[in-house]
């Protein structure tokens, strides 16, 4: 299987975050892709490519012009209105509740507080070309699949499911896997995503929510406890033309291997009746049983077993590197879903 | 003139704030009014009173119920949730901005989420006596004017005027002024709400948009460049049968007196060709030229002239304290403005 990586994912490399009243340290560093490569390297499990650069077409079609260029110029708003105290981290600290009004142009406090839903998520110098490339590695990875690999992973970061059209948040700036997912369509493809990550897609799900065309399925912790908390019921259905091309499998609490394999087969079982040509996989590997901020029990093991049950699907699958914060197993459990996809 | 005063504000003394990245020593902390009350009685200003409690029902005329229930509730909720870390203050991480469900009986972070629009208004163990016993305070002394006291003064704090219906805010949980204004036309008077704060009155504006009962003035920062930069802007003068009785006149950065003073003309115009029978005044010292989190440019003689145009209204009126910053002048400045206001 085809890796795609770039080495610009370093530039974004938070130090903090802020989260229940106060900073702690960051959980999705560069230590995190690091890792995966060199085990995706020293397990052989096939070439760590460069991705080639694409224009914004592709990402403009899952994200506002505005909202793009306003990632791209954040960080020197806010350097220029409070210097480089605040750690240098552009973070939110007022938003449009209901009843104020969305502030697009206004000065960087309100175009942050309207561009994003949470505090957790700090824009740095380097955040947008750490995005902006992220966004090349996964059209990269579509492309070969789409030029006939039977797979291939993305290696992204920072990760994207919680991006959506205009809104960054939960760690995520674009939404890679929804840019890919589109450009796959766009090129004739019929695309459904899987999202295997602990926390629910939530911009994914907003992208395609109206959208017959692509079909979104995610297996993650219930928003009754869990982030993103406001997205994720089972009841959120699609609309539109959309509508029943969206499926939620929330998880309570502590849900280990055989509660897990039982939405996962409800899952592959709703991708398999929608017809796709392609799959793609939000790749978290949050669902860990020791991983520092979520609550789900899969085992290093488990994530064989996974990759197990994905590969029945038979479908060219492009794998989107996602969560996952447990930095001692979390290349292991990502190269163990990619080994057992490919039957190794 | 009477003050009306609780020592339950003691309760409420949030010692950090979350705003531009990081924490910063809180700036809404009780020695304000402290010194205020001192001066008060040093100034011979007249007797400071202790409110009398008054049951919810006022506070249910301008404040969803079930908002009133998570307030009293949140900061048990969160040491339930997260025990006594993050400085034993419950702050919103993430919130439910466009495309997200607003979640009022999810978990406490959700509910944090959906109840408020900034992480610089932390809930304390305190916090929902202190904001109640400013509601009784601000009632006291509402039943004192419409018993014939020419003036009166409530020495609120928490402040109010960013809350509305169900969103805490700004400093504020529940909206001293617009209880007041509601109980005072719920007695049959006719009320105008002229508002001196440095920021917008977001919250007592939203209460009142639709009324033609009472009239809402405010003059203050420009929300292009302050707080709460989601509202306050000139084109908002209500709605339905509240279409024009709203003002918002802000003023540009470094406004001194005499912009200011143009700027108070208008309003005290407006107040009285509304024809109001009793006139409140959301009071706020943070447009003092050395106020540490503002940038107007008035001096402490400049509210001597506020409180001496402020009483060419000839009306009934409720000072109602709100923001002000500078612990050196805060007292003094108040107190120029209400002497003033008694010709003294």
């Amino acid at each position: 299987m085809k890796t795609f990586y770039s080495p610009d994912h370093l530039r974004h490399a938070p130090r903090e975050e802020f989260t229940a009243g106060h900073a702690t340290p960051a959980v999705e560093v560069p230590e995190r892709a690091e890792r995966v490569r060199a085990r995706i390297i020293e397990r052989k499990l096939g070439p760590v490519l460069p991705p080639r650069a694409f224009d914004d077409a592709p990402l403009l079609r899952v994200h506002n012009g505005a909202f793009i260029r306003f990632l791209d110029r954040a960080h020197a708003d806010w350097t220029t209105r409070y210097g480089t105290r605040a750690g240098d981290a552009a973070v939110p600290s007022v938003w449009p509740a209901r009843g104020l009004r969305t502030m697009r142009d206004g000065d960087i406090e309100s175009r942050l507080g309207s561009y994003t839903f949470d505090t957790a998520t700090p824009i740095l110098k380097g955040t947008w070309q750490a995005a902006r490339s992220a966004a090349n590695v996964v059209l990269s990875a579509a492309e070969a699949v789409k030029s006939g690999e039977a797979s291939a992973f993305a290696l992204t970061r920072p990760p994207g499911h919680h991006a959506s059209a205009d809104l960054y948040g939960g760690y995520c700036y674009l939404n890679n896997v929804a840019i890919a997912a589109q450009w796959l369509a766009d090129q004739g493809a019929r695309p459904a995503i899987l999202d295997v990550d602990y926390h629910h897609g939530n911009g994914t799900q907003a992208i395609f929510y109206d959208s017959s065309e692509v079909l979104f399925v995610s297996i993650h912790a219930d928003p009754a406890y869990a982030y993103p908390h406001f997205l994720g019921f089972a009841d959120e259905r699609g609309a539109g033309a959309g509508e029943g091309a969206n499926l939620n499998l929330p998880l309570a609490r502590k849900t280990a291997w055989d509660g897990y394999a039982d939405a996962l087969h409800t899952a592959i079982t709703r991708v398999r009746d929608f017809g796709p040509d392609v799959v793609l996989i939000s790749l978290g590997l949050d669902t860990y049983e020791r991983d520092p901020i979520c609550r789900l029990k899969l085992t290093t093991g488990d994530y064989k077993r996974m990759g197990t049950m994905l590969k029945t699907l038979g479908k060219p699958t492009l794998f989107v590197f996602e969560g996952g914060y447990n930095l001692e197993a979390l290349a292991e459990n990502t190269t163990n879903v990619l080994e057992a996809f490919e039957d190794r």
